[in-house]
């Protein structure tokens, strides 16, 4: 694998091919659900890793820090903060949104082989201080762009991803005993999916339907 | 284009190939600060928003909303409000460090001919608050991966974009005119690059270095 830092190189040509396979990719990437349970290879993490890491970060700062949950205990603890968390929100939902949700599949926590917390090292000197004097929030921002990048790594070997942020972060901190100055932002099931859809899983339940660009998109 | 809720369709297979010139794009991906002035052809805009809306959103909530700002006394605010952010900024490096940071060129306000504000609408009753109880941050996250969608698919097609966080957020939302709950969570140029590099710009200004992998990723 090249180092990023070398120079010398010219841009490639990302051809009109390559645009219409972008676009399948991003319209594919699923928040995956239901994993099956065959081992994703540790080098194939660890490609995924490396890749991660080339998302942006402000100021250079690369705050993102990735723990790969491997420990029985700690894998169950993290399934009884969801339990718990997602308890509590059906708690909230009434009526028929009640009902609906509590039909939802909102994790994969039981059978994904590979789950990976992410945070963000709130306290690194890296980047020192550029871009976030002013919105200081850039800095976990930096560590989504990274998670997204895995994401769509995964996506294009065949792997799925769930995003689970139905969790007391706090708790899951202690669960894995990671620094005070790290903050979750992301805990992620990892895979291969029991099932490919082309449309999101809350769209296909009723749960919520694709919003019309005119309300997303104005000029000022 | 097809939409993305048909159903019956059989997922693509990315092959190695496409792999390979993924990882090429998210390697070539750059912050980018200098433009050319040629405009971009507004289909190919409305283009990038329409993928970037395929970005995942926590409880399918599609919090995005994008502001394309064209008008000439609002760039001019918003270079206004640039230019006293960064001369704060600059006050509160040091020595070497001060001199460095004046050196360096940390927007295209002046030059990029697409300017995008990108906000998070925190009243979206969209989503049903599915996913965020515990985590509310995560509908700023999903704006995020949307941001991070449009500069993916604008690389590949050979535009740049420039991520400017060296802003008063609440000034940039009141030169918009938005709604109260829209919050800031990007402004971005975009255009086409007058360079092309392969290393972030913060690292060839010497900066800041790549971070060891070692230090990014643990195992509990």
């Amino acid at each position: 694998m090249s180092d990023p830092s070398e120079t010398g190189q010219s841009p490639p040509n990302f051809d009109q091919e390559f645009q219409a396979r972008l676009r399948d990719l991003f319209l594919w990437r699923r928040d995956v659900r239901r994993f099956r349970r065959d081992p994703v290879p540790a080098a194939t993490v660890s490609d995924l890793l490396s890749l991660a890491v080339l998302a942006p970060s402000v100021g250079y700062s690369q705050p993102w820090r990735f723990v790969v949950v491997e420990d029985a205990a700690r894998r169950a603890a993290v399934r009884k903060n969801f339990a718990h968390c997602n308890a509590e929100a059906l708690n909230q939902q009434h009526g028929d949104r009640a009902e609906l949700y509590a039909r939802l599949k909102l994790d994969g926590l039981e059978d994904a082989p590979v789950q990976l917390a992410v945070f963000c090292d709130e306290g690194t000197q890296a980047g020192h201080g550029l871009g976030r004097r002013t919105m200081p929030e850039t800095l976990r921002y930096s560590v989504v762009t990274a998670v997204h990048t895995l994401w769509l790594a995964a996506r294009a070997r065949g792997i799925g991803v769930g995003w689970v942020s139905i969790l007391d972060p706090q708790a899951l901190s202690q669960t894995l005993d990671v620094p005070d100055d790290w903050s979750l932002v992301a805990y992620l099931c990892v895979g291969w999916p029991e099932e490919e859809h082309l449309d999101p899983e809350l769209a296909r339940s009723g749960w919520e339907v694709r919003q019309a660009s005119a309300d997303t998109v104005c000029w000022r």
